[in-house]
């Protein structure tokens, strides 16, 4: 099975998700990918469908939006 | 490890998110609960901080709202 992607952005409420999604399904089963200091990933978020931090996009490709961190605008400002 | 509770209410986006979750986490590691039909859970649920459906309460207590199907308010009515 590939990975799932969590991304975030370094907020409270992600690094709170983070954890939780972490003991959920282990941390080799997903990729952690903090958009906001690896800007150069915020394009593949997107294309996966993320519209908001914190998001889990699952390995059949479905982005999952957990709670709500950040937009991506607020993201990439 | 206790099991995490995911609350939905039978709409479209609920029953997306669950085969997503069961699939991430596994059935044996969730209990679901449809509080469409089961109106009963709903104070508990609302209890565990549930705004939403679909949730997902997590084994130490986190509510975790992924995407979003339907209000509580609209579950009650």
């Amino acid at each position: 099975m590939s990975k799932s992607i969590f991304y975030h952005a370094g907020c409270p409420v992600c690094i709170s998700v983070e954890y939780d999604i972490v003991n959920l399904i282990g941390s080799n089963n997903v990729e952690i990918v903090n958009i906001g200091e690896n800007k150069s990933r915020i394009p593949e978020a997107e294309a996966a469908g993320v519209k908001s931090v914190p998001a889990l996009v699952t390995s059949n490709g479905n982005a999952l939006h957990i709670n709500f961190g950040a937009s991506m605008a607020d993201v990439k400002a």
